[in-house]
């Protein structure tokens, strides 16, 4: 099978990751604590090492300010929700994922003020058309990393300047970049860091994280035992137990630690070449094909490995149907639970098929995809068997 | 290792669970998905096996009323702050953990009242004690079903009838009982079953899980992708998407089923009657133990397996330590992140040191741990090495 469904989650995981999975479960499987016996110490020390190894990819002083979450879109909930109060204006784009459309819809019925900045057609936004929105009462800007859509790289570092002059928090969903792409949350003015550890980190389902400043204060998503300060009714301050309450998903971060060391060995930036480099072959080879249009930047280098792509005159779902049933390619066809991409970039019906390419991905697979989508823009629309068609939604 | 500290995490696990773990992200390891690729619905389908499988145990006839969650602590959180409301009265007991207390203070400084009833000194409570607290505006009781610090079983099936006869909302904290002792939420009028995956079910870390009755109706702790109805601006209606934004936890899931079906071989009979005489083994012997006593019921049957002790003149997070240490015996001493439970008991300077048992344990490892008791409580307590000491903290 060709798995082109990386934004989702990324697979193959490195073999590393399921053999530290099970040396967690196997040897180390106690509830990690700051107290206890040795093998509960053991467990919180491989939590702290996972801690460490994302401080260090994403220049995170103080590895404590890192806090481990189910997904990325709990860490996108607590820094949205965290934060925001009632009467609080917050800038995003017109292109995010429902995990930060979603819990802005709820704060926005609930007194927050809510401005989404309109992106262009290939989802591009414009920084000044960020600064034009603030106005006396913003408090944050929060906007992905990449579109989960198109690729669509924002100028996050630009952002984060504008964000640091207006002295705004910022916000940012590194879903479909933390691996791949450079994040320095100092040098990029990050205040609140919000990434995957299943996809780009090469980590398990069941783990994601928030990255919090030093100075930011959000009200907890949820409160619990925390292994410290037991005694107190309330939420212990300290970080990462404020906002880590019960048992961390311990065997998960234990994977994600080998995930992000087999990064640290392969190198960020030759993933990023390898990913990019079959980006543009796909373009290039897309380009060619009668009736297939690709949505998003024309410059490769504002794109992540994220492409999508219609048919003329097919149905996205039925095409990603075909590709998956005739051709073993995996993808992801329909909304992408980006509802508001695709009303910026005009393909809400008709919706789209995503591909998304990972370090394990090859030329001879992007090839192979190339081939099967000459095939299929080839046929006559007439020609499509309905029983291939999926109902277009997604999982993502 | 003797390892007496199942009420933290459950280890060993089965060689199921981690094999079942392994082979979902080596074949698996897709997003779930309601649509998409071939991987992606095979994905989805493990996650509802583990639905199914957990409907099964709960006589839950909608497996979809199931939600998954970090840990319990998140399910607990999700059932009682998206349940209660300002001016809303909650009745609870006063030998609750954290993840219980917690939540209910924050609503507390935001207008819910909070009744605490009372327990006896053996962490024993009355329902009429309960059925006195009832107010005008009582909405809900929530209570655990077995105290983590003394293993008192709690009368839930009672509780739960004073519960229906009164028209409110039941709540039940299941982490130290799912798994061993029967959990059945329409016989015992359970509309909020909170339960862990990682301990007596045998799962990973990682995994919880909500059961919401089908009238029950809460607003979600998060929101975001739900793989369904992605075109709105707000959270789905339908279950189990409501509650469940993001990727899930489908690695850990996994491990679970696995779990679930271990469990559904051996028999839950089968398991808590091995526990239960593993803890009458464990009681008889230490009657004999000069200066050891015993918290919690005298009687067996209104126990789980979960012991908490203290030795006469000796702190117990440094017999905790030494247990480590010097017998290789690893449990869990301090406050077990349920201080209100050390108030009831008059622990709470003191703190304990807690037993908690599995299948997995054996009785020469009782006889073991009774030996090494014997032996530090022989000790004359100016002789004990400050050294060995730890925090007494825990996590739980």
């Amino acid at each position: 099978m060709i798995y082109f469904d990386n934004a989702a989650t990324s697979w193959p995981k490195p073999v590393e990751v399921w053999k530290a999975m099970e040396h967690c479960i196997r040897n180390t499987g106690a509830n990690p604590g700051r107290a206890g016996h040795r093998m509960a110490l053991e467990a919180g020390r491989l939590v702290d090492e996972a801690r460490e190894l994302l401080a260090s990819l994403f220049n995170i002083s103080n590895p404590d300010q890192i806090v481990f979450t189910l997904n990325a879109t709990e860490a996108l909930n607590l820094a949205i929700k965290g934060l925001l109060k009632p009467g609080d204006h917050v800038i995003t784009s017109s292109v995010e994922h429902n995990s930060v459309t979603r819990p802005l819809y709820v704060l926005q019925n609930n007194g927050v003020e809510v401005t989404k900045v309109s992106c262009a057609k290939d989802a591009t936004i414009k920084t000044r058309d960020i600064e034009k929105a603030i106005k006396a009462n913003t408090v944050a800007i929060v906007i992905t990393h990449a579109s989960n859509v198109t690729g669509t790289l924002m100028p996050i570092g630009e952002i984060g300047r504008l964000a640091k002059k207006k002295g705004l928090r910022f916000i940012v969903d590194a879903a479909q970049t933390a691996g791949v792409f450079e994040l320095d949350v100092s040098f990029m003015g990050i205040h609140l860091l919000a990434f995957p550890g299943h996809k780009g980190l090469y980590g398990p389902t069941g783990v994601g994280g928030l990255y919090l400043a030093g100075n930011v204060e959000l009200t907890p998503l949820k409160e619990g035992g925390t292994g410290s300060s037991s005694k107190t009714p309330w939420q212990p301050e300290i970080l990462p137990e404020r906002y880590e309450s019960g048992t961390v998903n311990s065997v998960g971060i234990a994977g994600l630690a080998a995930g992000l060391k087999f990064i640290r060995r392969e190198g960020m930036e030759r993933i990023r070449k390898h990913e990019m480099e079959l980006t543009r072959r796909f373009l290039e080879g897309a380009e060619r094909i009668k009736g297939l249009t690709i949505y998003g930047p024309a410059e490769i280098y504002e794109r992540a490995p994220v492409i999508s792509f219609s048919l003329e005159g097919k149905n996205s779902a039925l095409v990603g149907g075909v590709l998956d049933k005739q051709y073993n390619i995996a993808c992801r066809a329909g909304l992408h639970c980006a509802p508001d991409a695709h009303r910026t970039l005009g393909t809400l019906e008709q919706k789209l098929v995503r591909f998304s390419f990972s370090y394990f991905n090859n030329e001879e697979e992007i090839d192979h995809s190339l081939h099967a989508l000459a095939e299929i823009a080839a046929i006559p629309p007439g020609k499509f068997n309905k029983d291939d068609e999926d109902d277009g939604s997604c999982s993502c």
